[in-house]
C-alpha cells in the first residue's frame, strides 16, 4: 500500500477514451504518476527509465470499472426473492432487511461480506446506498476506505410510504442527514458522502426540500431512483399530480442542478424528463439485471445516448444478484437485443465499445477525471488473465476484452490499482 | 469409476417430480442401485443398512442437469462475435470454424477443450451438434464417454445454402450419415447418435425425406433448429411456400413421429405449430441466453407450457456464450420477465421451480427416465455448495436452491454423479 510513488504497468492496454470506440495499445507501459496516469509508451521515455515496472505480458489491463448504483444493505440476500416486482418486492426483502442495520453488530458483519466481495471485483469505484441508520453508514465508510477502493456513500433517507421501523420523522432525518454529512465529509480517505433520499414515494416534500437545501449548502451530490416501474411511476403521478417524476426531484433542488446527481434505472422517463435531466447534467446509472430481475423493463438507452445524456452502469444489487461490473455489460448489450427483438425498434443495440465506456470513463466522469488511460485521469487499473477463457491465436485485444466481459469472473482478475495503490 | 454398485449420498435433497413444484427432504439418505435411483429415506432401512455412505451434510443434492442443446464445435470462440443477427452470424463465425474440424488434429484438440468444460459444469446429460464431418464427431463420442457423461452427439447433415468446405453432396450426405450412425451406434457406453439436420435452409428435400427415412429405419432421433429469427422465418417461407417451417420437418418424417426429436428455439412458432409439436411429441430446447444473444427474440414458454409441451432447456453454445445449465435457467426466468414487461403481457412469468424442472426432468424426459430422484430413475446429482454465497441462517431449501441458480459457478460442485458413477 504505496502512495504517490511512480511506476509502470506493461500489458496490453485497452480504455475507451470515447463513447463506441476503443483504444488498444499492445505491449505497452502505462506509467503511473501521483497516483495519476501520466502517458502510454511502447518504451519508457528518460525521465522514467528506472522506475519500478510489473510486466502482465500478455494480459490485458483495463481501467478499473465504475458501479454507479449498488446497495450495500442488500448484498445479504441476493439471488434471493427474485419472484416479485418493485414494490412488493421493496416490503418484502430490502425493507425487512434494512431494518436489522439498526444492529450496528449484524452491520458490521453483513457490511464486512459486502466490502470484501467489492474489494475482489472488478469494480474500482462505486456510488453506493447504505440504510437510515448513521453509526452503520458510517462504519461502511471506514471499512471502504480501509481498502484503498473509492467510493460515494448514502445514508439513505426517508420519512413517508415505509414501515416505521425504517420511517424517519421529517425534521429528525435533516437533523441526522446533516450530522452525519459533518462526521463523514474528508474523513475517511477515497470514500465521499452523497444525499441520498430512497426515492419519490418514500420521501415527502419537506424532506425533499431539506436534503435539496443541504445538497447545496454543503456542496454534496444527490443519488436516488427514477421512474423504476410503471406502479411506481403511476404512484408517483397520484402524489404529485401535475408534475413529472424528475420533475418532482427538480423542484426541490434534488435532480443535478446545482450539485451533480445520479439517477438509477429511468426506465419510463418521457422526452420531456429526459431533456430535463440533459440540461440538469444528470447521471443516467442504467441497471439491466435489476430491471429485468424486478421485471421492470428495458431502459431505452439509444435513445439516451443519442440526446447526449452522461450514463454510466449500475449492478443495484439486490435487484440485481450479480456485484460484476463485467455482468452488467452484457447484460446491457443483452437486453438492448431483447428491445430491439421485441418492440420492432429500428435502434441498433449496444456494443462492447459503448458498454464499456459506460462501465469506465462514462460513470467515472461522476469523480471528474477517473475510468480512463488518458494522462491526468485517476490511475485505476485491471489486470486480467483469460488464459482459461479458450484460444488466444488469431483474436485481437477487443475480441478478448469481449470474451472477457462475458465469460470472466473474479478468478480472472490478476492485480487491481485503484488511485495508484495496488489492492491485490 | 465404479458401475453396478449400491451406495447413499446424504444431504438436503431437492427435485421437482412435477413441473412447477420442487420436492425437498432435508438430511436424507438417496440410495442407488444398479446405476438407478432406489429410493429417498430418513434413515437407512434394514437392506441397506451396511451399505456405504456420503455424508454430504449440510449441502444441496439435486438431480444432474439436463442442456438438450449445445454446438460442440463452436466452444472455441464463445463469448466472440456477439453482434450479429443469426443469418450472419453463422456466415461470419460457426460455419468458417466447423469447416475446420475437417482437420482431426485441430477438432481433437479443441473438442478436448468443451469435453473438459462440460465435465465439470452441472450437467449430466447434453444432446450435443457436432460437425458434418465423421472422423471428428467419432472422436467426440469416444471422449465424452470416456468421461462418464451420457449424451446424444449428431454428425450433422446439410447440402445446400452453406459455405463449399461444409456442403455435402445429397447421396454422400446420406450414406455419410448411415455409416456413421452404424459406426456409433452401441459402441460408445452412455453416448448415442442422434440425426442432425442442421434446419430447413440448409437441407434440401431428398436429403430431409433421406434423414427421416434413416431415423425410421434405425430407430434414431432427431434434432434440428426451428423458428429461431424473424428472417430465417420468411426464409424458409420463400423455400418451402405453403408449408410451415414446423410443417416442413414433419413433411419428412423429421418432426417427433414415430421417432422423438427435438427442435431448438421455436421463438416464432405459430398456435398451429405448436399444435402440431405437441401432437408429435416434440421436445422443445429453449434457449434463451442464445435467443438474446443474437437479438432473436424471446420463446412464448408461457403458451407452450399451457399447451402441454414437453421443454427442456439448452445452452447453444456458442449463440450461448455460457456452457452453465444454472445460468440457463436465470436466464430463462429472466426473458420471460422481460417478454412480460415489454409486451404488457398477462402471462405469468416464470419461476424457479419451472425453470428447475426444465433443467432437469423436462429435459431428461428425452432419456426416458432422468432428471428426478423418483425411484427408478438414472442415478444423475451433483452436490452443491453453497457457503460462499452468504449466510445460510433462515433460507429454506428452496431459497438455497435459488440463489444458487442466480449467483453459482463451477467452483460450487462439490461432486457429480451420472448414471450411478462419480465423475468428480
Amino acid at each position: 500500500m504505496t502512495y504517490e510513488h511512480t511506476f509502470a504497468l506493461k500489458g496490453n492496454l485497452v480504455y475507451a477514451a470515447v463513447p463506441g470506440k476503443l483504444t488498444t495499445r499492445y505491449n505497452a507501459y502505462l506509467v503511473c504518476a501521483g497516483n495519476q496516469v501520466a502517458g502510454i509508451y511502447d518504451a519508457l521515455p528518460e525521465p522514467w527509465a528506472e522506475i519500478p515496472v510489473t510486466d502482465y505480458q500478455d494480459r490485458l489491463i483495463i481501467p478499473g470499472l465504475v458501479d454507479l448504483h449498488t446497495h450495500a444493505p442488500q448484498f445479504a440476500f441476493r439471488g434471493i426473492g427474485m419472484d416479485m416486482e418493485l414494490l412488493k418486492w421493496l416490503e418484502t426483502y430490502p425493507f425487512r432487511e434494512e431494518a436489522r442495520y439498526k444492529d450496528f453488530i449484524y452491520a458490521n458483519q453483513a457490511y464486512d461480506r459486502f466490502v470484501a466481495a467489492l474489494t475482489m471485483s472488478g469494480t474500482a469505484r462505486a456510488v453506493i446506498f447504505a440504510t437510515i441508520h448513521s453509526p452503520a453508514t458510517l462504519h461502511l465508510m471506514e471499512m471502504l476506505s480501509e481498502t484503498g477502493l473509492q467510493a460515494y456513500v448514502g445514508k439513505v433517507s426517508m420519512d413517508r410510504n415505509c414501515p416505521v421501523p425504517l420511517r424517519e420523522k421529517t425534521k429528525a432525518a435533516l437533523e441526522d442527514a446533516e450530522q452525519w454529512l459533518r462526521q463523514s465529509t474528508d474523513r475517511f480517505p477515497g470514500i465521499r458522502p452523497i444525499l441520498t433520499p430512497r426515492f419519490v414515494p418514500s420521501c415527502s416534500e419537506k424532506l425533499m426540500a431539506g436534503l435539496g437545501a443541504l445538497s447545496a449548502a454543503y456542496d454534496v451530490p444527490v443519488q436516488s431512483h427514477l421512474s423504476e416501474n410503471r406502479a411506481e411511476v403511476h404512484w408517483v403521478e397520484e402524489l404529485h399530480p401535475g408534475r413529472s417524476y424528475a420533475g418532482v426531484y427538480d423542484q426541490f433542488g434534488l435532480l443535478g442542478n446545482p450539485k451533480p446527481c445520479i439517477m438509477a434505472h429511468c426506465v419510463y422517463c418521457t422526452e420531456e424528463e429526459l431533456e430535463l435531466m440533459k440540461n440538469n447534467g444528470v447521471f443516467v446509472a442504467h441497471c439491466p439485471q435489476s430491471n429485468t430481475n424486478l421485471a421492470s423493463g428495458i431502459a431505452p438507452v439509444r435513445r439516451m445516448l443519442r440526446k447526449g445524456l452522461r450514463i454510466g452502469l449500475g449492478t443495484d444489487v439486490a435487484g440485481g444478484s450479480s456485484l460484476s461490473m463485467f455482468r452488467a455489460m452484457s447484460d446491457a448489450i443483452q437486453v438492448s437485443k431483447l428491445r430491439r427483438a421485441l418492440l420492432e425498434e429500428d435502434e441498433a443495440f449496444l456494443t462492447i465499445p459503448e458498454v464499456f465506456y459506460m462501465a469506465t470513463k462514462g460513470g467515472g466522469a461522476f469523480w471528474g477525471k477517473a475510468g480512463s488511460f488518458e494522462p491526468g485521469y485517476a490511475f485505476d487499473a485491471l489486470v486480467l488473465d483469460d488464459t482459461d477463457l479458450g484460444f488466444k491465436g488469431g483474436l485481437d485485444l477487443e475480441q478478448r476484452l469481449e470474451r472477457i466481459i462475458y465469460l470472466s469472473d473474479d478468478r480472472n482478475i490478476r492485480a487491481k490499482y485503484v488511485a495508484g495503490q495496488r489492492l491485490f
